[in-house]
């Protein structure tokens, strides 16, 4: 079984977008077992693209598009495939409904040229798509396969694993790749390849790290003809590691450090509360990106003012007047304060400098400071990192997320 | 003058790395003013990828490789084009010398394997590689060009810097591409393409749409001897477009939405604060992620719990029982309260239900209010959001900055 992917948007080729779809695409046939000899991009022109996939169908079994399906001229996706299979366009009256249904819960004025996205080959049938306007299709003709999918990434990542990845191991059948993610925090990836160096030198399975903003993962990978039998070839491997890398190892797969962090504080029964100045708000977003947090987390205040640090937080203006806003004992006063205001178990703080103007000779642009403040105690934790304002404000939020893991981690270990 | 890219090598099939060498190379292309119709990867076979280069020759007149010029076998890439020029191989002996001098150098020992490296078709030229072994080459047949560039990051961008594009940019009579951005927030793509129909048929400058979350960005594109002209070709169009589309475009270029917003903050000495639900902090991240910030952002509250909304921002327990937390009232007293914490000119607030959980019959996932409070006055939105909860809290933090971008604007334009 053999497949090939071809990429359409002149948008890819001028290098305005990097194609990351293709790129979890090819994954996907490596999952499921599926050949992938070939690639191709082309621009937005009607024949090219039905050039392009009348090679694709001469030399592969399964041809997957990404983008041009949108409602524009200029997406033309499903006018190539119908000519490349022979196949006449047809309008499809669901998809109207559909789409009319949409427009109706938006508000929108219902617009004519959002027919061209119900139009579908003869041989297609849909495939739904709930982040998005366009639909995908699966063309079944003459032995191939054609399966068409949009080209935003929050239309195409949830299609790929919902609906397109299945259908590929189906038609795939045979050995697939089994992988495993451990996610790593509070050792660099050089320490990570020293601890685990005769590992990654081994063939089957490899070990392979990925360095990560604030992060290391390692991947664990090898061939087996279930996912079963894979994963039991990855558990000596995994075991090791994780003997060496002990609580460096925070989560697996997909886990992030605040669905950790969040299922911690479940696990303990406690509230976070957090008061942030230079993140303003990026680590609260991050706490309430994983769903049902609010079962812990209670909220928080942003106080980029010094007024909003005193009301709302109670700083004093004395520490304010002698330490500075970026100081240890702001950072104190600011999570002690906001778990007061809240009632929560704990509160964490980050106040810092991110740049790209604010430094000064003894506290530099990359300074910050850290705070927990527990029922029983606060600790603080200066830190200083490198690199533009966005780094230094995603870095903060890494750290104080790492912080709180360890703090709630005693009381877990400890309980359990 | 027309460019056909061939990216070689099975890791990148596999999704194992991601093609951003294409990307650089693409925007050269753009740069230099030469088309670019038709990109294709191959995996490390040499029949794939001579026929790859011979299909890449009928169509274009310059053909660019990029890696497979390593010392192992699977490095083929120097085959596959002597294969396709029909140009024997021979062996380079400046090449051979300059790869002795190298290892000599780094004390390793001379591997025969190595003068692979040193081979060319006998029709090309080489290419300094001062960050790593495998020259490129620059190969001359019939009137076409192929072009051999390394695969390695550090190898491959300094060699197009320096050596490539230079000579893609005598290939290409010295044009230039040149393009402008307009971006444009509050109507769909489908109602941008109907007000600039004509201008999205013309061939130049071309004009072409892209969706992006919460908002469409248009491109104007043109190709000029240099870039002054190639702006004032494209101002008529720009003029044109701003005025059927008004005030829905916001900015140009990189310019952010949340950066024109704190921009109108400050010319109308106005401040900020924010009161969050359901996006946690992600609106105030974004405001506080433009530099500069602090002189027009005070601060927020992320009320996730219904006490933090009552003791933080005053939000009145009558309210939260007789209509919830999500609707227009509780949005309402959310803004005034958090102006009124914070001694702001203006308050925004959102509180909705992002999913996966929290749906009802009447407020489905998707539902969110945002309120505006002013000096004189409040102001709230109902809207509805299809898609995950990544999707519902961005397009909300979307929303909250357009409807504050449009109060400003009626301030601003009086103003001036």
């Amino acid at each position: 079984m053999r497949a090939e992917i071809i990429s359409v948007g002149t948008e890819i080729l001028l290098g305005q977008i990097t194609d990351t779809n293709a790129v979890e695409l090819g994954k996907a046939f490596a999952l499921c077992g599926i050949d992938h000899t070939h690639r191709q991009t082309v621009g937005d022109n009607l024949d090219r693209l039905a050039d392009a996939l009348k090679l694709a169908l001469s030399r592969a079994d399964i041809v997957v598009t990404i983008g041009g399906l949108g409602p524009t001229e200029d997406d033309m996706t499903r006018d190539g495939i119908a000519a490349a299979l022979d196949d006449p366009l047809i309008e499809d009256p669901e998809v109207v409904e559909h789409l009319k249904a949409i427009f109706e819960r938006r508000r929108f004025p219902w617009l004519e040229s959002q027919r061209r996205q119900a139009m579908r080959p003869s041989c297609a049938r849909i495939i739904d798509n709930p982040n998005g306007t366009a639909p995908g299709l699966v063309c079944l003709k003459d032995g191939k396969v054609v399966i068409a999918m949009p080209g935003p990434r929050v239309e195409f990542v949830p299609m790929l694993e919902n609906h397109v990845q299945p259908h590929l191991s189906n038609l795939g059948g045979g050995q697939t790749i089994v992988s495993r993610t451990l996610r790593i925090i509070g050792i660099g990836e050089s320490i990570v390849e020293d601890k685990l160096h005769d590992l990654m030198t081994a063939s089957d399975p490899t070990v392979a790290p990925y360095a990560k903003t604030g992060e290391v993962h390692i991947r664990l990978t090898t061939k087996a003809s279930s996912r079963e039998e894979g994963l039991t070839k990855l558990l000596p491997v995994e075991t090791e590691a994780r003997s060496r890398l002990g609580n460096f190892i925070y989560g697996v797969e997909d886990e992030t450090l605040e669905s950790v962090v969040v299922d911690l504080l479940r696990r303990r029964n406690a509230t976070l509360a957090t008061a942030e100045s230079c993140t303003g708000g990026w680590l609260s977003q991050r706490i309430t990106s994983v769903p049902g947090s609010s079962d812990v987390y209670l909220g928080g205040v942003v106080s980029y003012s010094n007024e909003v640090k005193k009301s709302l937080l109670g700083v004093k203006q004395e520490t304010l007047d002698k330490f500075g806003a970026v100081s240890e004992e702001c950072a104190i006063e600011m999570a002690m304060g906001v778990r007061k205001a809240t009632g929560s178990t704990f509160g964490v703080s980050i106040t810092g400098v991110a740049g790209p103007g604010g430094g000064t000779d003894e506290k530099p642009v990359g300074t910050v400071f850290i705070a927990l403040a527990t029922p029983f105690a606060v600790e603080v934790h200066q830190l200083s990192y490198p690199g533009i304002r966005e780094t230094v404000r995603l870095r903060s939020t890494q750290s104080a997320l790492m912080y709180l893991r360890l703090l709630l981690l005693i009381g877990v270990n400890a309980n359990t």
